[in-house]
């Protein structure tokens, strides 16, 4: 069966431009001014543009932490991304204690099944990583190209020479690790000043340099050992600038920042609901989000992902001490929206960035690329059509996942999802909510890190 | 009479918002979701995005250049300019030999009655800039607060010391001068070893060190003299470097830069029609594009202004010897679709980049902010309505003004102009074309340059 | 008794000058051109220069390592300072294990009673530090205001968070914190991989990462706890490199190299006689050198000192795998006249770094300025004549302490030791040797570090 | 005849060495440790350093301004010159009005034959420069490779057009371009600001930026011709900086200072006798000095030179108004002890500064390396025996030139010459004053300008 989307605004090529696109079992097929639609279902997009479907590369779906579940599993969650604009996800295989790696992959691959979009996992090191190490190779074989490594968390902080042994390992392979840059042992010190208190505690518990300084010790440890280092939501101005310190100076090194530290500071953590915006690393002042919104135009990060873990709102709101409060919030249904309206919308970014920083780059950092990610002959026919003269409210009837607050609420967006399609099916649309099947979403085998485009016309390369 | 504008995305504060507009006796009222409509004119901007009116502070209308008179008057050139979305210019002032200052000016006045959109002028100094900096003050006195100085074309070069006289007068009133940079013997020096040949030698004889050599000898002698400098037409990277480097030493410049010189390069003058592109400077090499582009993204070039000075077609090929050629071309009613279609959709920049390139910095920098450049109660109701999803393509019947050829004939754009308006009134609608007599723009009484913001959600002021 | 230095050049407020200098009471008294000799004793100073005693202010006397005895004791290290220019030096305080603070003072005040030049001790934390935190009120009433953290050796390595603890608590009181970086348990891990190899892997097992990454750690804790960071023995580029950055960030951070860094390369470390080169951090290659002699020269690194820590040619040479040869190497009685000799003559330096180097700086950094680091009146008359038309060649005989061997015999050194005064008195002459008697030596209560002046004429202070 | 120079430290590769140094014939022989001295004349440098002859390439002599001659003829000049350790001159051939470039090399040729020491000739281009660059074949033939222009001065300024001319014929010989970079018509617009005024007004008519923006101009120029360019008597902080910048992006340029620049300043033109102190560029400000001192230090200025031309001390005090005074100063036999006793003995410099600035890189740049510059075997035996701990006052008796008055009258010197050879000859010493028969000198046909080294060890070639 082949669809036509005809009569909309194309991301082709680094640009908006007239052109009709066809589709043909699941993969694009054509793109040109006037497509032939002999035969065809033919998908009216008149005023609206036909973006490549994002792809979020930092997800926590069907966890749980300090014996509270997250609100969403694969099936509530991969909903809200659909309904967001999302085509893709990654989440992680991190082994319990005991658990061997390829157990533990099994366990995940059994708790995704139910997923309606496609799917990827980061192995998780943990305090065992010794042993895992031994797996890698397997992993690898298994498709999983990123390792994640952590600097903070009981039973997961890694010590330098355990996070250098864990570099040399990912490096030697091409592979890439995705670090929590947190100095663990910084932060309990830390948090025992504050126990007992209210939510404002926890940013004050892990202040920026708890972050800057994890991040450059691992900088300087990956330089060492030749591999390319990706750091999950930078939070801080001054974690931001260590990774720009280090870019200057070629590095392999990208920073990945998330909604919350874009739209929300300090202040929210007060007053009665503020437990409900808890998540580590913490967040920091508008100064931090300003710097943050200066790193995705200049291309210091190069990945908007959502760190997406939210759990219900009793859990959040319930101790009374702040390190008792789950870590951990909710955007997987948001972010294009969020990033398109306060980011494109609000005179912050380009097209250009938000393509790149929601869908271009994560295809290309994370081995996707050019399966995932563009809209070009051959690709999966991964698409949203978006529309831009649209404006809403975010209320609790737009989250078509498991989640029962958000963070946004109330917030208004500009620009509006219309239709989003993964390899070629209507897996939302507008009108009907989400259309798509439990068990709709396929595991994805991913290849090598690729360095990512700096400019979407120019040639460097980083 | 009042009218509405509803149903819009209006660009407020650096955003596109969901927001009502409201005109009154041609200013801006009122903004709000949802405005009272009793009594009121409605236009339905639904769709559309509502954009301050683009001001081209860099325009040649009504002058002659080796005897020949350039395409456009005040009338058809403003035509143009309100077909593209433009509705303020700035032109020159430039005493002919012998002219005094004060009767050039009126000279100029008269010009100007027919234009239908508002206006203000530069004073131009020429080689007999001594006895015209005596009358300054009742240049000043009549609105203009900027002047231009060149260092090259006979009769109108100044020397070191001319520039360093005029800009001392100049900065003494809080005034800023605008430049045309290029080393006039240095250019003459070079056209000698190339007379007789086509066009392409233009490039040849005016290569890109004689613009940086006269960037950075002016900056030099405007430091000193502790003078805001303008340079006008940057094409060069090497010129746009000059600036960068100035910049970041604090001092007070400013650059511009036009459509042609992110458009085409010297392959352009090869061929028959290669003179039709001829102006001074030239165009460069594709890499100065590409430079000039990221000068427009990072801010080192704050304004995209038109150098609007076009030729019959005939005029232009005419000559056989490249020396021979008038110089310039026109794009007064294209540059804002020029730099949505090629910078917005193209990837290149983002709304607030356009916004302020095309409009609010040149309204600021030239002393027309806040009564132009932006949409706010009390601002003049100077706006276009912007239609996102529509496509075209130029042809000849889109310049509703006096040339008769375009270099960008046959370019296809993404974006359009639906509606101009201009205090209050409706002057070209895309259906019914211009609409707007003779005569129904003002002389523009300018204040004192003032700085221009970086970011339009930052501090920071330059 | 007053004594009149006469016909010599003295340093004086950052120059050679034609001076005599009087000494009474063991300080200096006046400087002037002809100084009235009536009742003194005169010492001819004609055709020398008259400078500053140097300070060594990183020395290990009296010391263990693995269960062998350092060479030199504080008699026995002190006489060959005295002999080299140096009139006072500073050690450590480090308690064993299970020790209290103040008793280990108590011990190494009695150990240092035979010293012949004035003394002083940094604290220097162990893995017990919590309980040693609570004594540093009583260690700074003592004149203790400097302390020391190790990131590497069992027993001494702290952890991320007792660094930070550490910083905190010293830099509450305006204390300085000396870091010996680098990351102990990286070096574990390599050091693992070499095991039973001969010198050359102790090099290997340490490479400039270990260190540079250490730096990088420590810097940003220090940033954080707001304290004055002091990098130990900086060995390699990269290690200076992250100083450097910090320095241009306005981080209040210095730097000390040691001759051997500047001297020798890995490449000693070969043959038979190469665990002799044997110390931490350990040699590098011959580029790194290059890169710590630039950093002397261009302000840096602030300080030259020995990190003197010999032990007999037997205990070095005996352990045929690298991990089981004590630590460590001597040059106390050296360091001014290499540093005079490879770098006034060898014109690398100027005689300005010279003094700061050796003399100046430490006295700044360490609290002893303005008693001692300078001849000014009521300085103390520590003071070396200097003669800069000698040649001399390192033999055995030149070391008036207990090394049975030195890394420099055989070198040749132009510029030469004539005279030592220590507060006045002479205690070494070249004729004579060493003239002063065990027990010359005082204890120094030292006060605040102070910053230094970055240029001898200049304002800027670091 | 040979002669064995024995006992001292010889500068020899970027150090001072014990070594001995035979001569035969006038050059360099052998130099090692114990030289034979059988049938040698032996000279006892014991206690002395031993420096290669320094070369001043920036002289004035048998000149006249205003109709004011020169106070120093070739013979006096060159008198001066060796009793202060200068082996080697580089003076100008200059035509007057009219007169042809060969036969204004003639008439120097005569002028010279005086000279006690070797001297060679840049050639100085004047408005006639059309006419003369047809010459430039026949010059070069001449031994002349260095050429200078003027931007300032009647007869001798050039426009932008003609500079560029004069750099194309320069650079396209491998030449390099000396500039006096000061914007005469600036300077002029400025003078007439003051006419009859006392000195200080001279300063004030050429400001400082007269000179930054002539060498920024300059620069632009030189770089776009691919020339060489050397920027004689850099006087300001702002100048140095545009050659700093353009140095920081691989330029070839190079910058010179004189001792007047460092250490006079606007306040020595003040009162009776402040017009001795009258020269272009003037005097500057004390921070000017400053930074002038760090440009020698950290080689953004590679030669110190003298622009030798005093005029009697009566037409320097005659005129009443500051422009009629003969425009230049004397130094030419003080320049190595000046550099020596502030820069050296002073703390600001090193001895590799103080050798490179008077001697080797004025060599190497003005195509007399390896012959001069420098003491090696095979080069000229142009030699320094200095005393490093004699002291001594400037009067005047010591200049053994022409000059009637100094501005370094009284001031005290460290570091004294004790002999200077010439080409193996003893042309002075401190015992018995110049002792070299007029016409000793030789003109030197030179080479081309090589790089020169930017640190005595390092590989960085600029």
């Amino acid at each position: 069966m082949k669809t036509v989307i005809a009569g909309g605004l194309v991301w082709y090529q680094g640009s908006l431009r007239r052109l009709d696109l066809s589709i043909n079992e699941g993969k694009v097929e054509k793109l040109g001014p006037e497509l032939d639609r002999t035969g065809a279902e033919v998908v009216d997009a008149s005023g609206l543009w036909v973006l490549p479907g994002a792809i979020d590369p930092h997800v926590h779906l069907a966890e749980s932490m300090a014996g509270v579940s997250t609100a969403d599993d694969f099936f509530t969650g991969t909903r809200s991304a659909a309904a967001g604009g999302t085509t893709t996800i990654i989440d992680f295989c991190e082994p319990q204690p005991g658990e061997a790696p390829l157990v533990a992959l099994e366990r995940r691959m059994q708790q995704a099944e139910d997923a309606i979009i496609d799917y990827g996992f980061h192995f998780a090191f943990t305090e065992d990583y010794a042993r895992q190490l031994e797996c890698i190779g397997r992993l690898w074989d298994a498709g999983i190209t990123t390792f994640k490594a952590f600097l903070a968390y009981p039973g997961l902080a890694l010590t330098p020479a355990a996070l250098y042994a864990v570099l040399e390992a990912v490096g030697a392979r091409g592979g890439m690790l995705l670090l929590h840059a947190e100095l663990g042992d910084v932060a309990d010190l830390l948090r025992n000043r504050y126990l007992g208190q209210p939510a404002r505690a926890h940013a004050l518990s892990r202040p920026a340099f708890v972050e800057s300084a994890a991040i450059e010790l691992a900088l300087g440890l990956a330089r060492a050992a030749g591999t390319r280092l990706y750091v999950v939501h930078v939070s801080s101005a001054a974690g931001l600038l260590a990774l720009e310190r280090a870019r200057s100076r070629r590095q392999k090194v990208h920073g990945e920042t998330c909604p919350h530290y874009l739209e929300f500071s300090t202040g929210h953590l007060e007053g009665p609901g503020g437990a409900a915006f808890i998540m580590s690393p913490p967040l920091r002042e508008p100064e931090d989000a300003a710097a943050l919104w200066q790193g995705l135009k200049s291309g210091s990060l190069e990945v908007l992902a959502t760190d997406h873990c939210p759990f219900p709102l009793e859990a959040k709101l319930g101790p009374s001490s702040f390190d008792a409060v789950p870590n951990g919030v909710g955007s997987l249904g948001l972010r294009p929206s969020y990033l398109f309206s306060a980011g494109v919308y609000g005179g912050r970014l380009g097209l250009g960035e938000f393509v790149r920083l929601t869908t271009e780059n994560p295809a290309r950092l994370f081995g996707l690329w050019p399966q995932k990610g563009m809209l070009a002959p051959g690709s999966d026919a991964d698409l949203v059509l978006w529309d831009p003269s649209a404006t809403w409210t975010m209320s609790q009837g737009h989250q078509q996942g498991g989640e029962d607050h958000s963070l946004y609420q109330g917030m208004e967006f500009a620009g509006q999802v219309a239709m989003t399609m993964a390899r070629g099916d209507v897996i939302y649309c507008r009108d009907r909510g989400v259309c798509a099947p439990a068990g709709r979403g396929r595991y994805l085998v991913r290849g090598l890190p690729s360095p990512i485009l700096r400019e979407s016309r120019g040639a460097r390369l980083g």
